[in-house]
């Protein structure tokens, strides 16, 4: 199913972080559409949004604000997409679906362009855009892969927060306002009597590392851990790779880290691993991949790359990724992108 | 080579952000020290430093303020050590060096003393106290070890500020007054027109992650990776142990943390691997272990106990441990206490 080549846009979640980052980028690329229509909840309706020199209106999403439209690029809730999306593609759509409430479906393709794009053909009106943390880490593991064969694959993360979205960051500037002040190395900035207590975070997060991103799941694991072994799976098309990830939130704003650890099948070489990244489409090779050297970026900022000492079969790297761009919002528009006549 | 009953405690590099903590655990252990000389360079000679009820003054470190000293406890750059550390042994003095100077010198024991105090015994007149990061992790470690064999660790560290000493946490304070009145997830907190530029470290670090912790070495290694390494090899007795390490900053002010990747030579299991935990010296188990619940506290925190879901030999735990205290000063002050007459 192709696009029309000027196809009419509606962006669902258009006010929140995500979805503003994505009409920015709608525009920066010069996507072809012929209108643009941000979609929100009755809350945020009649709400005004920049768009280049224009101004959008915000309308509910409802299934009379979704007729005649082409695409729907959708960043919500699970539940508002599960509940949604049918909705769309019943209304004549495509909708690529940013929530996880798809991704893990047999029948719908989850798809980081460079890596997989091959897996657009025959999709079924649904397309599923992967987890901000997975996203940043499969664009170098996808060349690691073609080099070496990937055996197992070990993650611990330093995620921002706004991949909790604005909550996330109100969440953090609310803190740090309260305890920078008393900054010292001695146990200042101590959170303990902080008011408002931490409600985007299971724990205060200026000037601090939680290590829990996500809800706990099986086996002690939380969503996001499972959603980087379970989406870095069907992405590379390996379902029997062994993917195993720490998640943690870091006070950063944005750009989502990963310290990589990676088995491979065959012996490794810098040489031809550091070959094989700077050939990767979506990733630049840098000395040192900051969170703040990728926020605003297209592209995963890939560093410290080293052979394991112990191993001959394995290499570690450092990824960093604007998750609210390559993360969400750049990814989807890619994969639109991929759907328009060619 | 036992101390007198109470001993002349020397502590040098006594106005460092370690020294002073050094001197705050003397008292609040209640160290059976008969005096107490701050030592420091010449250019903070003379400075008082508060000691409970009294206050202290900086002398210069020389031969002639070594003399009469029983204890030295030292908390200067490597060379110093390198160079002080025998002066005060042929002065008549146990040292216990917090540098890297003499860590991997084989006949210095470099000692967790709730994991190899054995090492303490026949003792050369210096004794080594390991990197703050290393601490932190081989108190947990050596628990698993005991229950199911060691075969190979991963690391990834999400390090303080304040490990680099004042300047560090000059430098966090420093960004993030300029920084943070400008907090919002699209760029903001952008550090790019910085000033001063950063010194203290290789990139901005306030709402930033740095993935690169120390000087680069071998093989695209820091010192604190290969420290990692080599020290936990040395502290556990197991020379061949395979220990790989990522190590970087992150905008805490005091408490290092660890997601750590353990594989042990026999299939684990979560009750005996948390039983083993619990059990062990040093170390507090809890839900949620983040760097600012460690920072101030003795105990390495250790939490988020997972069995990898492909692989029943491996095993997550994270950490948190305060890296001026038992990452450094408490350390020190408890191999001394094992040195007492008992």
């Amino acid at each position: 199913m192709t696009l029309p080549e000027h196809p009419h846009v509606a962006v669902v979640g258009a006010t929140g972080v995500v979805g503003r980052v994505m009409l920015g980028i709608l525009r920066e690329r010069g996507f072809p559409a012929s209108q643009v229509t941000p979609l929100a909840s009755a809350r945020s309706a009649g709400k005004e949004i920049a768009y280049g020199d224009t101004t959008l209106v915000v309308r509910e999403l409802t299934a009379a604000s979704l007729q005649g439209v082409d695409l729907v690029l959708l960043d919500t809730p699970d539940e508002v997409a599960r509940e949604w999306a049918p909705v769309a593609v019943e209304a004549g759509a495509v909708v690529v679906d940013n929530s996880a409430a798809w991704r893990m479906e047999d029948h719908i393709p989850l798809v980081v362009p460079e890596v997989n794009a091959h897996d657009l053909q025959g999709h079924p009106g649904i397309i599923a855009s992967p987890n901000c943390t997975t996203i940043g880490v499969v664009l170098p593991l996808a060349a690691i892969h073609a080099a070496f064969g990937l055996e197992s694959v070990v993650v611990a993360s330093y995620q921002a927060v706004s991949g909790a979205g604005e909550a996330g960051v109100d969440e953090l500037r609310e803190q740090v306002a309260k305890l920078a002040f008393e900054l010292d190395a001695m146990g200042a900035g101590d959170p303990a009597g902080l008011s408002p207590q931490p409600r985007a975070f299971p724990a205060p997060i200026a000037f601090n590392v939680v290590p829990k991103a996500g809800s706990v799941k099986e086996l002690g694991y939380t969503s996001e851990e499972w959603k980087l072994l379970h989406e870095t799976r069907k992405i590379m098309g390996l379902p029997g790779l062994k993917v195993t990830a720490t998640c943690v939130r870091v006070p950063t704003v944005t750009g989502h880290g990963a310290a990589v650890h990676v088995r491979c099948t065959s012996e490794v070489d810098l040489d031809t691993a550091m070959a094989a990244l700077e050939a990767a489409p979506g990733v630049t090779v840098t000395d040192l991949p900051t969170a703040v050297m990728a926020a605003g970026k297209d592209d995963s900022f890939v560093g410290r790359v080293r052979i394991d000492p112990g191993d001959t079969r394995a290499l570690w790297f450092f990824c960093t990724c604007d998750n609210l761009r390559k993360g969400a919002a750049l990814n989807a528009v890619q994969i639109a992108e991929h759907l328009l006549p060619s």
